[in-house]
Formats: structure tokens, sequence, C-alpha cells
């Protein structure tokens, strides 16, 4: 089973000997070029976000199409003859802070003398702003950033000084991302029912994280350089038509939501995840462990009237699960840097590679593979 | 005199009887016709950025070649008979806060008993990103946000159930824009030095607030739904050339800031700024009190390798002088709520309008107009 069989079928975007962009399905181990079987325009496209535009029902007629092309067999080329790229042109890039065990263990790790979560925590998706500008693709070199850092294991409270210099306390954040498609109306909310209304689907996503520069500038206003340098995510984006067997439910919440937020329906996504480093898998992060479900975090982002457009993409925040082995970070799996795992590691050093890889109970009664994705730490420059 | 001069020639996007979008220039009352003037292909466009990405030497001479248009006499139409529209295509937008007074006053607002600057403050030009897709143009509506409420005066600490509703606690937020025009590569840093080879120039900014939503939601992870529903810019993108004769000293910065900072030559604009509501000038903040400069906001954006793009705005967070009739907020005018100014004003009402006014020292001898800021405010829907 490759996980790339006739009940997934995700959308990328790739070239072939240096060629125009242009979308493209994944089946197996081969890509279709859609413009080629479909002729139709919206295909022949550096990214997704014209097909993305026409909305959930031409969403679902292609992907019928789709499937009926690949069952009759269809030109295709081999995966390992095309280049691949960053498959949606991206808007807003919004990352939520959705996993209690990954906002717990932070709060524990950083603040150990008060509550582990934040008194706004479970009355709403907490979430903010990132740098879509550096949304890059999967493969993509990450560059080790430099700026104002805090000394290890301090917080805002810490020295009145900063140092300047790379990052030491360079990290991840395995998460799950969301695609959406058909924008919104400035002024106007999209209610919880709606989500499968506006998003596509979804993608893998490392949020890298620079924890020294983070402690240091986060108060007030959140993370900003110490995200801002590259989010990675895959190349390959699986619509939620082909996630329709991997909803389960989410954990109870208490207390019970405002009605906005759809509260007593919370439903996730069966998603396990892989945290791969150097070759070794470090963690395995489930994602139906979340404590706000993905509609939550939509019907929040747009309930004060901001409008959604093509190529919005929001992140679920790092997947961290209740066991030590399932920490979606190098901060919560060394414990703040204080207690090393694997082979004694503690953040991330030049020359590591980190996949994350993805998977799901398919349609067909087997798993898909969601796109995997990597990144290799390049030294400062 | 109407400050839109031969020494000014801002650019803008205008179209007539609902024909396409194009570039204009404005002088006096009347708009230029750029693709009509010029033939060049890159006027025929819906927003500035493919002018923008031509980088500093075009705009130069493209500033040259207009300014010879307008004084040996070019058709243009009355700026009464055509609409004005978006003026750039927004990549990134982020926000600073980089006037002293302002983070002064707010800290003394919301922290009574602590000192006001927290202990980052003199180290970094704090900044966030706010939402791209809701950059809206000066005159569109700003429909009154809903979302989950802290109660009047509380702040994160306050109370445990938060109440949903329309925002109580409206305001502004006067502040400058910077426009990014020429890119930069991901993974290296855009120098101090090198600012006006990024930064085309400047617009005026309205960072809608809703302060009760603001205050429940921003720890840990900032500002985010108290912020994202709306941002007005000016119609008038003027660049940064025609701003040769405002730049001025800033303040001393102590402690001196880092190298790549570039202490000791800290300079920016002695641009004057009124807050006008409903026609009465409620507040003069005058941006030459700002502590950080644009050339540092810039330095610090970029120095963990985060790229720019052409369309990239940046804000320079409120401006707010040291006296009580130059704070750029209500919330500040109306010290968090509890000094009603004006006619007996604390928050924006439905209905209200708000205008912000920009002049700044001309090359000619005069003073020059920046395109101004207007918004109403629509009821909650």
């Amino acid at each position: 089973m490759s996980g790339f069989g006739i009940d997934h079928l995700p959308y990328g975007v790739f070239s072939v000997d240096g060629g125009e962009r242009r979308v493209g399905v994944r089946f197996e181990n081969t890509v279709v070029d859609l413009h080629a079987a479909t002729g139709r325009p919206e295909f022949l496209a550096p990214s997704l976000n014209a097909f993305l535009a026409l909305g959930p029902e031409v969403w679902r007629q292609t992907r019928e199409e789709v499937a009926g092309l690949v069952e009759t067999g269809v030109a295709s080329s081999p995966l390992a003859e095309v280049a691949l790229h960053l498959p949606i042109e991206v808007a807003d890039y919004v990352d939520f802070y959705a996993s209690e065990h990954h906002a717990a263990n932070v709060g524990r790790i950083f603040r150990p003398d008060q509550q582990p979560l934040l008194p706004n925590w479970k009355h709403l998706p907490v979430g903010y702003h990132g740098r879509a500008g550096t949304v890059v693709v999967s493969g993509t070199d990450v560059v080790r950033p430099s700026g104002q850092r805090a000394s290890t294991g301090s917080t805002t409270a810490g020295p009145p000084a900063p140092t300047y210099g790379p990052s030491r306390r360079l990290d991840i954040e395995a998460e799950l991302g969301f695609v959406v498609g058909a924008p919104s109306e400035l002024g106007s909310r999209v209610p919880y029912d709606a989500f499968a209304e506006h998003v596509f689907g979804v993608v893998g996503l490392n949020d890298w994280s620079a924890r020294d520069i983070q402690a240091w500038e986060y108060v007030p206003l959140g993370p900003f350089l110490g995200k801002s340098f590259a989010t990675s995510i895959s190349h390959w984006v699986t619509p939620l038509a082909a996630l329709d067997a991997a909803w389960c439910a989410l954990p109870d919440q208490d207390p019970t939501p405002l009605p906005y937020l759809g509260p007593g329906r919370v439903r996730g996504l069966d998603i396990d995840v892989e945290v791969v480093l150097n070759g070794e898998v470090v963690s395995r992060p489930p994602y139906r462990t979340m404590y706000w479900s993905p509609q939550q975090m939509l019907a929040h982002l747009t309930v004060n009237g901001a409008s959604l457009r093509t190529g919005d993409l929001f992140g679920s925040g790092t997947i961290s699960g209740p066991e030590a082995g399932e920490r979606g970070s190098f901060l919560e799996l060394s414990w703040g840097g204080q207690e090393p795992f694997g082979d004694g590691r503690t953040f991330l050093e030049d020359g590591d590679e980190v996949a994350l890889r993805y998977s799901a109970p398919g349609t067909g009664g087997g798993r898909i593979s969601l796109g995997d994705v990597t990144g290799r730490i390049a030294p400062a420059r």
C-alpha cells in the first residue's frame, strides 16, 4: 500500500524539465497532469488557487472525474521525473494552539509556579497571524535564524540585555494545516456548520520555531521573529473528501464553549503523526487528542467578521498527546532543554533533517498517507 | 495650497465609469492616467504592485518623468469623476509598537502597579503580524465586530467566563504605514542602510481595534480578533522621494540598541497627524516623537532571514506624543474609558466617522498632505 491509492488523490503543483508549473493529482507513485487530462484552464497555473476558488461543488465533481480518469487509465508522469512546488499561494496564515496537552506542557515548562493553562484557553481557540510570505514547501532547507535571544531557560522576565546571534534553541512544531478554498464576505462570520463550504483540504505543516528568540520577544504582542523565518508545508493537499472516514470524537469540552463554537458536536480527525529526526522516529503525536476542532478554529477566526480568501492557511498548533512519546515539539520532548531525549538531543543542530509523516483511515478501508513535510537545517548565514 | 502639488505626486489606483482599474498619480485635484500617459503596461493593473516590483531606479526615473509630464501639461481626470481603490495588493501586514508614549500609556492603563514598559521594549521594536486580507481602503465602512469580550476595564486576569456580543470598546489607532516595493531573499537580512532600496513609500493607516476582545484573547500569542476585522489605509501612496525634506532626528535611544539596529543614526519623519471625529479634531499626534525609526523596524523584521515581498505593509503602531492632546487612540484619550474626552466620549459609537489627516514638509518649501484615511462605524450584524 502506497497510501496514495484511488481513495486519496491529493492535489499538488509540478513541473517537468523546468517547464511551466501546473496542477496535478498524485496516484500511487505517479502524477496526473490535470490540464492535459481535462483541458481546464484553472489547472495550467502555478498554484491550486484558481481551482480552489471555484468552490465545493466543482471540487466534488472534479474528484469524481479524476477518479474516473485514473480507473480507466490516464497518462501520468513518474513522481521521480517531476519537480514539486509550493501547492498554494498562501493568502493569510494563522496558527492556532489547539492541543491541551501542548499548551499545558508549555505552561508547566515556562511558568512552573502557575496554573498550566491561562484563563482564556478553554473559552476560545487561541491563535495568531504568522508570516504567509515565508511558507515554504517540503524539502526546502531552513536557514538557522539569528536575532535577539533570551538566555537559556529564561522567560520574558529574564535578563535586561539580550544577546545577539544564531538561535540556540531551534525547534519544530508538528501540526496539521487547513487550506481555505472558497472566500467569505468581510463583515460576516462563517458558521460552525459551513466548514466544508470553505475548507478544501489539509496539508502537513511544520511551524519551525526559535524558542530563545520567541521567549524574549513575545510579550505582549505574541510570537514574531521566533516563527516568521520559515513554515514548511507538504507538497500534497489532501481534499476533505478523502478524509470522510477519519472524523472522530474529540475529548469532551468543559466548560461548554459559547454557541458560535458549536458545543457538543466537537469532531476531529483521527490522523497519526510521526516525527522523524535523521531517520529515527522520535515521537508519535495523535491528532485525535486535540481539544479544539477544525470547525471551531474556523468559526472563531471569522466571528469578528474577518473575511476568508482563497489560499488562506490555518494551522492546528503543535499536536501533542498525553504521553511523553506523543509530544510534537523538541521543547516538550526535552522538557525545556532539561531532559535530553533520543541520543541526548535537546534542540535542532545544523545538518539535522526532520520529516513529519501523517496517516489516516481512508474511505476504502485501508489507510492513506498525507503528504509528508521534510526540512534540513542549514547553518546561520 | 492643496498639499498635492508638483513636490508630492503620490500614486494610487482608480477607475472611471466602472472601467478597468489602473494606476494614477494625483496632481492637485486631478488624477493622471499613467498608462495613457506613458504606455507602460505595469500601469494598466489593479494595484501598484507590478510597478513597485521594478525597484528604486525605476521609481526614481518614473517620478522624474511624471513631474515632466505634469509641468508640460498632460491629460488628467478631475478627482471628483474617478473612483479610487485599494492601492496595493497587500502581501504580509506587520504592525509595530514604536511609540514610547503609546506603549507607556497602555502599560499605565492596563498594569498600573508595574513598570509601564516591559523589559524587552527598549531593546527591540516589538511587532506582530496582522491580517493582510482585511486591509481596506479609506472610505470603507467598518462593521462593529462581535466576539468574546472581557468585562470593561478587566485584563487577562479578568472574569473566568467571557460574554459574547458586539465590541463595546471599539477604537482607532492612528499610524503611519510603510509599503515595501522591492523583495528580498529568504534567509538573508535587509541591513539598516538598505531601507530605501526596498521601501517605496508611506500611507496613512488606521488599525481599528476592539479593546474588550483584545484584552481577553491576547495572552500569550498576541492580538488576533481584536484587530483582524479591518485595517484602513489611504488611497494615496506617497513615495519616499516626496519626503526628502521631512526626515528629522528622533529622541535619543537608551540603552544603545544592538548594532543591526543602526544605533546613533536614528531618524524619523516630521509628519503631523490629526485625528478627526465627526468633523472635530480630537488629537494631534506628532510622528517625530516615535522611539523606533522606520529603518530599525525594517532591519528588525528581517534580521531572522524573513524575506520581503512586493506589497508587504508595515505599520508604525499608534502614534502618541507626550501631551494629552497628542494621543493616537481613544484608549489613551479616555484613559482606559475612565476619563471621557471631547463631548463626553470614551470609545466609538455606531455612525461615528473618523478621519486621520497627515501633513509633512515638502521639498518645495511648503507642506504636502499625505492621503487621509476615513471610515464610518456600521452597526454589528
